[in-house]
């Protein structure tokens, strides 16, 4: 007889998701019972940790990734990455045990009384099955929800004696076996209409972003860019979890600032502006300014409709990233004749100082970083010289909070390394950064996962600080951490731990 | 001029909320701004840890604590400990920096875009103030709602800009000078009715739970006890987040099991059952049976309305606990005629074994524990063996988590400690335990907290093996935790870790 | 063998809840099957009709009162008259029907897809339960709920095919058989120290809610008067749902204004407001001032947590207002030798003009107001007028909504006459205001319900008009209600229509 | 100086929503202060009908519409309404009142407490902006989510003051400049897929759904059906608001019935089915069976992600329906040489009886139906003999419920004909269905809106009874409306009342 157990492996199966991360407790023991052999299991120490190495592996593999939480405390502890997961458009399925039917009208301990409440802010569906015999269709269908465009985390929760329960037929058998397909392209008329606008455009410029990564849209985006001789920047760090262009192609032109003012600055003097697969934008610290200059029109392209809705200024179109892109590409004709951009070069590594400046430490590593290398970065107070002295050429070779939690980082390194057994991955952590997920180093070590780990300690919050200036607030508390060493993190070949300059690393 | 901030610090004052948990981000950087000197700041190095110190200081301070965590991955990484301090009714004003209110509608990074939905399921209040100018007064509602029984965790998410606002007396002077009573008795005949059912029962019990303690009530529960000579039951150990009762106690008889049919069994023969401050009850395993023997009647005291409501069976008194209890003894005129139940002996400690019982253990603690000593306990395998061999005979002297969300016992002894300056904290945590929260050593050393911390290390997760094998589960993964050592956790004077035996210590 | 639907109508019979208001649908036929003979269903044409019937019987009734609705558009029609039940404190039980659980993850017609989130912003407490078994347990839970202070309506849903279920007697005997006390007295310092501060006020005043008519505390109310000679004003009638004194005793001043600068001048002069069975105001339009003239002190007594919380000025108690007007009278001894304030007569009718005045209608309908009366009320521009001239001297005479929300009024009236047979229900209604519940005169014909109405038409939202010109605002469509007449409402010999004229009645 | 007032107008104007529905109350004036003279404002009395004219209007003209409501209890009217919307893809921007932002932290009156939760499980966005200045930019965002696929209600709170703040131009000129498309093709790959899998079928059958209709797609569909000459059947009346196909086209077969059993019953023989524009199915009463005959697949096509997802068998695309049929049409080829299924006669009228058939009323209808003629149906026990009787010939020619709520029919027929003033409306309405939304009669003849009605009277809750039999079911109470006569409705040459023969009318 087939049980609930039974149909939902052979579901996982099909969709491929045999890698399960999660921390259990008693609620999951009957999901696990007699785990089968063609899949595995990789245990966190703490929820946060579970999700965001799902998070990093469903990212890395663009496949819909399972991980499994203890009931209502131990999804509470995962909701910040959960949060994350949404932000990097991450196809999660959470799920939760719940306690055994008979007793969740007691509220007995472990009973996650609002079980789908949790999660909700952040989680694209949820669900609690109404019976037993439905737990295979409601994962089915969160599936398909976290696949559909745009894609993200999703919930089920499962009282624990739902398990053993047996099916008949007509209860799975056609639930788990369907496939539904959602990368679109925009009506012909949108396509043309764009290209058009482009022909006609004086000083065009193209900006990319994550999702271009997402969707394997990078050839198509170099193909547009070449074809009109665009100058490209990629979208605000801040919300850019992933690369959407080549950083070493020569008409990269670099990252563009993430606030208000600035961003209608750098794109100031070009008549029209193609954002692909970023939010319009990933604004950050309040510098007010006019949106855009005048003259400067604006055009979206995304698959999130939220992103589309929201966006302050310009129009929208909403569909696939990449498939979009293609079909702009192919219905501009011939390239233009108009001059490339300059080529705009690094900023050169910063000058030798009394104590070793981050972006000193980024050059470093960009001179010695592996063929095919990925990197995965936490680092808040550096992330503009890593990205400025570290310029990848390949899909899929960096990612990085769009939410802006930290403890991905960390976290989310080992499962891409998990995802992408035949690439190096290199974890770059601020000291700070890395305790919000210092466990995940015992799962690193526990299942010899070979990331390498390169922490740099500043000795205290650094972005912090410099949000501080910026803020003009003075005599804030809890912004240094004097004693934070290595007592407190793993030690061992593969981490590298650099004490730098504090402050913020531009360059 | 008087600012939000001003009012702010002004508002805790008043309350005695001088002690600020927290751990920062840009947004919460305004508030923090010239860090008044009579307050103070305790950083946690991820929010869970913030969070779980603030649930412990609120509970041994018995006053409303504030924790301060960043927008909204912060926020969510703290879901999880405010389910904690929700089930351990403890008072807490979390808050969280929202991003400036000019940026909200465009969704700027960090935006905590559902901020008030976030915590909902777990705190008893939300609010995001429509206007700058209502934070001091929201922040007051919010103090008011944690204070008012039942405790509980509230939340309040304030846009970065506000602090900033200048304010008119009559936006704020009269909303933070409020004091609001709500400790009550119960009608005077509804106590008279009490007393006349326990007058007349032949052979009633009494079942003493955390509450008691919460609400100061231990000299009441044993004026009651004494006076009817009523054996007494420690409310299961598991919803048991304090002691109701000094365990040393003549009349104590031990700690009711956490299931259905065991405990209908325990209080079997019993005719009126006296339950107060506790649930009815907080199971765990579903082990089925009649909620009660036939013929056994039971009335609770609580004064959580959801509580009384929710119990599967007989009546309930919604009102302060103390007061009631103080009430009741007093009505019940002179003892008891009859025969005080025979006195329980705690359960010798075990023998001597090839590996170390977590029973010998805590017999050990029990022997050298420091008079006046409070522990603070997350070892899920051994709490059986510890209340069973530690009995603690003053109140305010055993810290353990209703909810059952593991991080809270390392975090939450850092707070008791803080609030009980003149006593020695003891936390006693298995190695698995201790990795929810690990960073939570950094506070302790890096603020000198004298915390003594007790780690018992079986290499496994025991309570998860016991439910397999309750529940009838084999092969599952996850339950192993063998290369887990000092390495990852902190080491020094005041840290001892015992290798102990695997399995479930119930004595 | 006992089905889930046998151990509901128990349940029911056990709290005294043989009367079900309802509009039913196909998910809702297996509850009503074989309708038991004790039981009596009453029927409206929509559902706003059937809450506000049910609003009415449960304030008149002060018992639980359950109405049940149509799965989610159903239960949709009824939210607005939800909110009212909310501010108006009734305790109802909200039902409706759900899908068979079958059904329900296909969503299929007329599945509640978030049946507990559609009413929740205005119900204390929803469910839909786990398990069929659980249901009488669920709707025992529910009914608890509803009846501990603050009263108010909760929410079960039901998937239609639970009715039939089969239930073991551990799943419902003791679930359905339970009492749960509520109504408590503060604690007797704090009794203490309010008799104190009333016996060193110079001026002190007292303000009487409508939550001393809920609670029974009229003549509490009027001993604390009398024994201090306090002037005495209603509370404003924007939130005034019921009457907390009698409005010709001459200790009675008149009605509060509904808003904060009128009222801090009212009451202006007085060193100490005691307000009981308010909130602390309802305010309603935007009038600015000091909450309080400097010198003036504020005691609320409430059995409203949030109302305690809430307030922007002044101490609370949360305590029954009723049992807590009795301790307070009786700590503070004999009475005051002070003067009585000056009896306070209500304005005159208005003259003769042109066109009916409204306060000519009441002044008419005071003269012949029957003996035992009861008014419910839904005239908004002539509320003042009404309250001026009808001053009632009994307890339960008067039904507003304190929520504003319209169609309660016509709705109301018929539950509170079949709670209250022995007295003559008269429905004060604009004509605007009846048609939002307009199908409620069928049942109040098919039910033969011997109410009597009086609908005062303007042809105009006259409210809206007087609102207007408070806010300056000119040129606004809607307001004029020109071909309104009694072709859409109900005619006969218990409905009189009276043309008056327009604009706001204040006298 | 442009105000937010200014600026909302001038947003509608470009979306051409210069009609608005609505039922005002005093936090709605300041909106409708000065109301400009190209808009109109339609009344009515009460919120359901407000909403409900909104939704046909919104569904005739395909645009987004704008219903404003009253705060808390005028929005909580609605709430059924809105789930009619939703279940509709009617495109509403639902608005409402909030009280003046200095009131609402003291709850004032009328304060929206939970603004944004009310309407929550029904619309697809909801906000209150942080600042008055993100009105508009809240609306546009509104607007643009009401408009992306699935279409569908979105709501936005409005504190009541915000309408008169002056805007600076960055606030609001680029903000409701904006245009958003959404309209998508499957990627090419997807559409040759489904044309093979078509080609190779031997018995392939075409569903039609409702969203063929609002997406334009009729044309598509018949050019599908007829190049493959595949039989057609309408997806189950249930959620047919809108029609699919011409149903006197010779390859139309008949309406699917609305039950798991019976639809795999009338599907089986065919080797593949075709779905598109509808739910796969709207299945209403619990009718089990398998899902699928032995050797039946089935693809759906759906703009709605939700529909793809939760459907419980075969594949789906999601994207535009009458761009994906247009596409498929295209790449199928020529035409097959399979002989075209049989036509299907409607069944033949009713014989005369002792009381008139409702199918004789229908087949009288037909032959009386106005060229050009639009029905709006809400006779639940008669819309299978409507459907069988009438069938329509062109695009926009049927409204029906797809949610299922009563009210909808009366009140949409208006908006329909306001949004089709050059073709009649027809509204079929069963006497009770008549009572939800009775008051829109005086909104017809206010605003001389030349609908047609015919109301069917048969003294009964017909549809209830069918069920009550369906589900076994006796002694139920409230099926009956024997006193339901013309004195409750509008009388007048538009409205024809018939008397009817009880019971469902199939023909």
């Amino acid at each position: 007889m087939t049980t609930v157990r039974d149909a939902t492996f052979e579901l996982f199966r099909r969709h491929g998701m045999t890698t399960i991360f999660g921390n259990p407790g008693s609620t999951e023991l009957p999901m696990l019972a007699n785990f089968p052999d063609d899949f595995r299991y990789v245990l966190g120490l703490q929820e946060a940790v579970a999700v965001g190495m799902a998070d990093g592996f469903a990212q890395a593999s663009r496949r819909v990734t399972h991980v499994n939480l203890h009931t209502a405390p131990g999804l509470g502890n995962g909701v910040g990455a959960i949060f994350n997961a949404r932000a990097n458009k991450a196809p999660l399925l959470v799920t939760a045990g719940q306690q055994t039917r008979a007793l969740v009208s007691m509220q007995a301990n472990l009973t996650n009384r609002d079980a789908v409440e949790v999660p909700k802010p952040y989680v694209k569906w949820g669900n609690e099955p109404t019976r037993a015999a439905d737990v295979p269709y409601a994962l089915a269908q969160a599936i398909h929800h976290a696949s559909l465009p745009p894609r993200g985390p999703v919930f089920v929760s499962i009282p624990m004696d739902d398990w053993a329960h047996e099916l008949a037929p007509v209860d799975y058998e056609r639930q788990i076996a369907r496939g539904v397909a959602g990368r679109t392209l925009p009506a012909a008329s949108a396509v043309e209409a764009l290209a058009e606008r482009l022909r006609s455009a004086a000083r065009p410029v193209f900006v990319a972003g994550p999702d271009i990564d997402a969707a394997g849209g990078w050839d198509a985006a170099v193909e547009l860019a070449e074809r009109r001789r665009l100058p490209v920047w990629a979208s605000p760090a801040t919300g850019g979890n992933r690369l959407g262009f080549p950083e070493d192609h020569p008409l990269f032109q670099g990252v563009l600032p993430p606030a208000v003012g600035p961003i209608a600055e750098v794109l100031a003097g070009h008549d029209l502006v193609i954002v692909a697969g970023s939010s319009v934008f990933p604004y950050y610290p309040n510098i007010p300014g006019d949106l855009l200059a005048a003259g400067t029109e604006l055009v979206a392209i995304t698959s999130d409709p939220d992103e589309a809705a929201r966006a302050p200024m310009g129009d929208a179109i909403v569909a696939d990233v990449a498939l979009t892109l293609r079909a702009l590409a192919g219905a501009l004709g011939d390239a233009a004749d108009r001059e490339p951009p300059p080529v705009r070069e690094p900023a050169p590594a910063p000058e030798e100082a009394e104590r070793l400046a981050p972006g000193a430490v980024h050059a470093t590593l960009a001179s010695l970083f592996p063929d095919g290398g990925i990197v995965v970065l936490e680092s808040p107070s550096s992330t503009p010289s890593l990205r400025n002295q570290l310029r990848l050429s390949r899909p899929g070779s960096y990612y990085f909070s769009a939410g802006g939690g930290l403890g991905f980082g960390l976290s989310a390194a080992l499962g891409v390394q998990l995802a992408e057994p035949g690439r190096q991955v290199v974890c770059v952590l601020g000291e700070g950064s890395a305790q919000y997920a210092i466990t995940a180093f015992w799962t690193a070590a526990a299942y010899a996962i070979p990331v390498k780990f390169l922490v740099l300690r500043n000795s205290e919050y650094s972005i912090l600080k410099w949000f501080a200036t910026l803020e003009g607030v003075e005599g804030a508390p809890g912004l240094d951490l004097p004693a934070l060493d290595g007592a407190l993190t793993a030690d061992g070949p593969r981490l590298v731990q650099v004490d730098v300059a504090p402050g913020m690393a531009l360059v």
